[in-house]
């Protein structure tokens, strides 16, 4: 069976490396000591990634990154409480709707798919609403790709005396989040996103004082956070049955990252992958959808080729055959299609990939005028 | 990183088969329909195994074994239900924390750890309570290794017009459950049990008209059962990002399964191995905690030797230098540890384990006097 091919470009599960994949050909007992080890050293050096283990503790949970993002509101957020939702694009919606479902209170403020929110809409909300008790937003949103400005919306939160929730599911240990400058009750990611890991466990790096007063506000056995962060505490195990080679997968994960240069060299790396991919799609002709400047060089949205000759399943299988997976578009309004820019590649994976599409578009019958770099 | 050692003689995560591994050293991308034939076929396969494919929906969900019994109980028990819990062990109160967590009216029916519940109890019980409209047991309880007779309760709560939900983690897959034969709502298992995959996902086979008549009933968002199926029968997909690596196992392991001859085969091998491990232990003098005939093949509880050099943590620490990890008891009252007989194990492996808990009894200075075969 190969390992090799095909690349996934894609906002994870994304393309692993061999050592990682390798970790998980071991069996590992869950109540064994060797076990505990392994999830303390994840705990720790994802703390370590955003200087967090004097303020947060580390929490891993089950299942995927939206298990880990419900856990921190159910459990983070009084039963009284009120959240407002910064949306602007399908994660965020997934905020609102998981405050839905859990009952919790909540507003959302909506801002259009290529537009940030900014920290004075978030003041003006906040003036608006004294009720509101938490904000919750996503950092990257993997809809688009859109970054939006965290630094300036967490210290508006702060100023008003309120609570950040913040979903980096795609951005966390690629962009930079100090936990002693970007004041937040929870941070939520996951193991299969720019760490590099294999899917399968979300954690969230809950505020030390606000995990310690949520004993018994969960609405779920499964998902409450407060019980799963004592039992460890007290165990050194996980209060249910860990996906144990996943844990095993993310431990060598973070090795790797740490030994190839931390944070600042998976930026750099995933940043040159976006420029390459950009760059050569804008010599394709195709179209990148948000301006460079709100780019967060985890994911890429582009245009959809203007040709009726153009269809999605049609080029994704030919980009298939020639080895990548590429992502489908998630805007209602557009016809787009993404490319992901995170995962175990680089710059040579980058240009081959646009190669292909260019190949792709040529056996279509595509032709589209180049735009120009965007750079 | 060797591969091999050490055995697993553990309730699961367990020892898996090199192949079921080596199926991880894909990177499957989550939207690819090459993933989705994946997930079509674990649930299909896992569907005959029941012969349910007629009357239940499998329906996997990503998490640990409990995750999905939540999802199940959440989706299923309407608001203004009460559920009868059947308790002899720590997996029983689980159920019941998960009602009372969930605010689903619950009463409870407790058992000794080492007596079954009957369908007399429970003929008796829903007599006097007829508020009550789902009954909710563990198949075989890990926290000893009991067998509950299911065939007999399921045809009572039948006769009664109640919904019976079974908590089959240890059990499903060897030993015998004919949905055509045995009426309930829901069945839960995982991924890393006697299927002998990797941990990391449950399933839960949902009566078809039990989940069509759940919309809207989940108190979460993740663990929603009736949103999960809908997604997946409309698009092929799971809702929210899978544990592509450890679907992946579980396929091959059920590939492996049906090679090897099926539930038949699975549970011969596992009988085997608990009649292997029972004489054995015998021989040296160690009693097992439950009688023969409620015994299930899955994993069996030792009394711990009444011998003051005895020290659980020092008896495992030497056993696993040998090449084999156990289990610790989970008996409040009776001090005892336990032994798994599931996992990718056979009769050499169970003849190995005895003999070096005998080494390790030996070098502790521990004699023990033989108290013959429990056949």
């Amino acid at each position: 069976m190969t390992t090799a091919a095909p690349i996934l470009l894609t906002p994870g599960p994304l393309t692993t490396a061999a050592r990682t994949r390798q970790a998980m050909q071991v069996d590992w007992g869950s109540w064994d000591e060797g076990f505990n080890q392994l999830t303390a050293s994840v705990c720790e050096q994802l703390l370590a990634i955003i200087d967090g283990a004097d303020s947060h503790h580390c929490v891993p949970l089950q299942g995927s990154g939206t298990f880990a993002v419900e856990s921190a509101i159910g459990t983070l957020v009084p039963r009284t409480g009120k959240v407002l939702v910064l949306i602007n694009g399908a994660y965020g919606k997934r905020l609102a709707k998981i405050c839905e479902v859990l009952g919790r209170d909540f507003s959302t403020f909506e801002t259009a798919e290529d537009q940030p929110t900014t920290a004075a809409d978030v003041d003006r909300l906040l003036h608006a609403d004294t009720a509101i008790t938490h904000v919750a937003l996503i950092h990257c949103e993997t809809s688009t790709g859109i970054l939006n400005p965290l630094p300036e919306i967490a210290q508006v939160v702060k100023q008003h005396g309120k609570r950040l929730i913040i979903d980096a599911m795609s951005s966390f240990g690629a962009l930079p989040i100090d936990a002693r400058a970007v004041p937040f009750d929870a941070l939520i990611a996951a193991s299969g996103k720019c760490l590099e890991g294999v899917p399968g466990m979300g954690f969230v790096f809950a505020n030390k004082q606000a995990l310690a007063a949520a004993q018994g506000n969960c609405h779920s056995l499964a998902l409450d956070l407060f019980d799963q962060h004592a039992y460890m505490a007290k165990t050194g195990q996980w209060r249910f049955t860990p996906p144990t080679h996943v844990v095993a997968a993310l431990h060598e994960a973070l090795l790797q990252y740490a030994e190839a240069g931390g944070l600042p060299a998976r930026h750099q790396r995933y940043a040159r992958n976006c420029q390459v991919l950009l760059d050569g799609m804008a010599e394709l002709g195709l179209r990148s959808f948000l301006p460079a400047a709100i780019q967060a060089p985890i994911i890429v949205t582009f245009h959809a080729p203007q040709d009726p000759r153009y269809q999605f399943k049609d080029f994704y299988e030919r980009v298939k055959a020639k080895g990548f997976i590429l992502y489908p578009g998630k805007l209602t309004q557009v016809d787009t299609f993404r490319v992901g820019c995170i995962g175990h590649v680089d710059t040579p994976d980058m240009h081959a990939a646009v190669s292909a599409i260019a190949d792709v578009l040529h056996a279509m019958g595509i032709t589209l005028s180049s735009i120009g770099s965007q750079a």
